[in-house]
């Protein structure tokens, strides 16, 4: 391991009238000279006495990065080597997601989550941000609920290892760019405005302390590249080692917004759009959080429905996964044509309810035209975002080796399902991967090794940044992908072969 | 000027979407590359937005270094490059002195002094120490007292010039190792106790704010050599320049202890002692510190003494000065014998009182025997050092080119008093140079030249502590200097002079 923070047991000489060197120096002389020069801090020097003496001068120092040099930031008595954790977090509009990590294994001891505190001050960041501007007083109310999500996060992690948070030397953090400058105390309404320069784009390294973190030691914020494109993503693309390698990948994240990089080690192009809440189940009528009861998966045999749900209940309502199954089923089956038109007389279950069509998938639950139409948009926009980028680059679809899904909603939908709408491109299933968390994934590598400090400045120059709207066949482009799978069908073969054998199938 | 702190003035691009590059790197990207890597403090990054807006994007960043690197520690609108302080402060266990300096002038704009706060809990540091001793809670209540003072100086000279302490970005502190322990909130009681290990030699830099130093930048703390050699007095070796030379020099700091170091840029070999507080005036009967109505310089003539008082008031007492002065006549005009014996009958000014001999040196004013026993021991410790050290050396003393002597004593004690009493070596006066308060010398001196920093080590490195409670013959050697000047008359060529024109005078 070569990551941010290290332990170091000493066994000192006992100072003597001979040998009565200061016990500041006494502990740098014995520190591998690798580790040069380290910094002890004020609350390390005060801690020397008695501690040294009382432990016999058997001590374990811990030592954190700051960006320049370690510095010796926690002093414990006796062999507390072993117990060396680190923390990652993962700063989310929405939610707080923290690991603590055994640094000398690597392992995750234990994940915690916490709904943001910010949510409060409203649930779309654009309310929290004009809440905030011109007055300062509230942006420091945000900074405060920001800082004490995290800090509640840090608390249950420390807790359940049974370790003081102060006593942990080192924190990785990712984050949007509006997240990180809630976090800050800077005002972030320069993300969403003209000329769209942020104040701050790579902090760096903090005392957590001054960011009013309980946490012992140092904290290191991800940077960002640009407004739209934040240190969530850098994290992330770290985390799929895609600037490792000469093989192109594709990077797509989906959530509120959608945020692709296309690239390898020579290149990165990054965009980034809204793609709507439709995956988080926001806007369909009868959608619902990943929660107990929600439909995360469905099947379509014989003209009836076959539903998993959460927690094995009784369904009230469908979730992001159980969307994309749905719609995918609704496609092969012809209930819903490649238009994403529901088939008046495809079913029985499709009936008039509100003025438009809709299946009823369970008793009671319906999904509805309008779900399906706002569906489209989502997956239109990230269809479109990667068709564009290839485009530009002259890098047809099948050259590309690994197509990376990072965020929550990646790790639970069936990719099949994914490709048969068009959501995924249709490559070998093993070449999609989802990253689940990848900017909390990328937290973490960066916490076990340092020397992906040294990496981030070249990923960040890599990247070209791509605006999307300004692009003129953006709109063609979007048409073309707002069909199911696409308009251009031979970019589907494996759907294309489905697509064709039902029909023999309805044929025969 | 390459001090600890610099002041920039910087006209930036205004933000365009073509280049909407963040406020953050902005400022980093204009900064000339010899300071680089430059580190934003949150502070200035809390201040980035408006401020760079409103100032159209002309500002002034202020840069401290940290031992490291450079940090952005202010920021301010404008061009305020030429308003650009810096603050050099003594912190002894009686006063604590600061200057502000004109960074870019290098000059000293205004001084300002204050009696320590530590002074209600003990005239004498032993005192204060032992206060401490097992109870943290009263380190605490050192460690707020030492930094209220200091904090009352920095204002007061903040003030003075009419700028914000927090918009200062450097300061540098130079003390005793005691006093720098009660800064850091370290337990002193190792300074005094075996086997002399310190808590912290080097503590280096700090944020300011984290010691409770209300300034905005950065405070360098000098090391210290050893328990009883602080950074007062590496300060003060720096603002010699003893150790850029190839001659020999003595550096002498007399206060409660004295401090001697002598050498060249080959060598230093360095003591410490305890020189009583004869010279402070306080175990004088009519002793008294240097304030209106302080005798401050005696002249005998005619078996009539001739006063100078400090502010010309009627005399009240004596300050060191003033003592020095008067053994000088005393002992030239056979009023006292060279082993500091009053001569009862060489003056009818001299009488017995209160079971003691005693001159009468102004109306209801007395000079007692037991004040010249007090102050021999001074004058012979003082002696001794300078001879041993010289004597270990192997080095004569017509080999000294420079005999420095530092602290407030120094700056006022008529150097030919000093001589004739045997406190000085005999040698040409021009050779014998006062410094002054070195200790904050050499602490502006720091603060105006970073390279000092280097040198520091060097200066470390060279000292060697000899003990001289531990050596053999320093009781000989101590009463060898017991007597006026010095037993073997052979060293004080001009004294001898003198002593043979008064005995012709005497004769004829």
């Amino acid at each position: 391991m070569n990551g941010l923070s290290e332990k170091i047991y000493l066994e000192l000489p006992v100072p003597t009238e001979e040998d009565s060197v200061s016990a500041q120096e006494r502990i740098l002389r014995a520190l591998p000279g690798k580790y040069s020069p380290v910094k002890l801090e004020l609350a390390v020097l005060r801690k020397l006495e008695p501690l040294c003496r009382e432990a016999d001068w058997k001590i374990t120092l811990s030592l954190a990065w700051d960006g320049e040099q370690f510095r010796g930031v926690e002093l414990e008595p006796g062999d507390t080597s072993a117990r060396h954790y680190g923390i990652a977090l993962d700063l989310g509009s929405t939610t707080v997601v923290g690991e603590l990590l055994d640094c000398s294994s690597g392992q995750v001891l234990r994940r915690e989550s916490a709904y943001s505190r910010q949510i409060a001050y409203g649930d779309d960041i654009l309310t929290r941000i004009f809440y905030c501007k011109d007055h300062p007083e509230h942006l420091e109310e945000l900074r405060l609920a920001t800082v004490d999500t995290i800090n509640d996060v840090i608390r249950r992690l420390a807790e359940a290892a049974g370790v003081s948070a102060l006593s942990i030397p080192s924190a990785v953090l990712a984050g949007n760019t509006t997240m990180v400058h809630f976090l800050l105390g800077l005002d972030p309404f320069c993300v969403f405005s003209s000329p769209y320069a942020v104040v701050s784009d790579n902090p760096g390294f903090f005392p957590a302390r001054d960011l009013g973190i309980q946490l012992g030691g140092y904290l290191y914020i991800y940077p960002c590249k640009a407004n739209y494109l934040g240190g969530d993503i850098i994290s992330g693309v770290v985390a799929s080692d895609m600037t490792d390698r000469q093989e192109i990948s594709v990077f797509l994240d989906i959530g509120t917004n959608g945020e692709l990089v296309v690239g390898n080690q020579d290149f990165l192009l990054c965009g980034a759009g809204a793609a709507g809440p439709a995956l988080e189940g926001g806007v369909v009528k009868t959608g619902m959080r990943a929660v107990d009861g929600a439909v995360c998966a469905v099947h379509l045999e014989d003209g009836e429905f076959f539903l998993e749900t959460i927690g094995h209940k009784e369904p009230i309502g469908i979730c992001g996964s159980g969307i994309v199954d749905m719609l995918s089923v609704l496609f092969l089956n012809g209930w819903m044509d490649f238009r994403g038109k529901l088939v008046e007389g495809a079913s029985p279950k499709i009936s008039r309810r509100e003025g438009e069509l809709c299946v009823s998938y369970a008793p009671g639950l319906y999904f509805y035209q309008s779900d399906i139409d706002e569906f489209i948009k989502t997956k239109a926009a990230a269809g479109t975002m990667v068709a564009y980028m290839l485009d530009i680059s002259g890098i047809p679809m099948e050259e590309v080796d690994r197509f990376f899904v990072a965020g929550a909603f990646g790790t639970h939908i069936n990719k099949e399902s994914a490709v048969n709408i068009g959501l995924y491109p249709d490559m070998e299933r093993d070449q999609i991967i989802s990253l689940g968390n990848a900017s909390l994934a990328g937290a973490r590598r960066l916490l076990l090794d340092r020397s992906i400090l040294d990496r981030i400045p070249r990923i960040l120059d890599l990247m070209q940044y791509v605006q999307f709207g300004a692009v003129e066949n953006f709109l063609e482009l979007m048409r073309a992908a707002s069909v199911f799978p696409h308009m251009d069908l031979t970019r589907y073969p494996t759907v294309a072969k489905k697509l064709a054998e039902r029909r023999k199938g309805s044929v025969s």
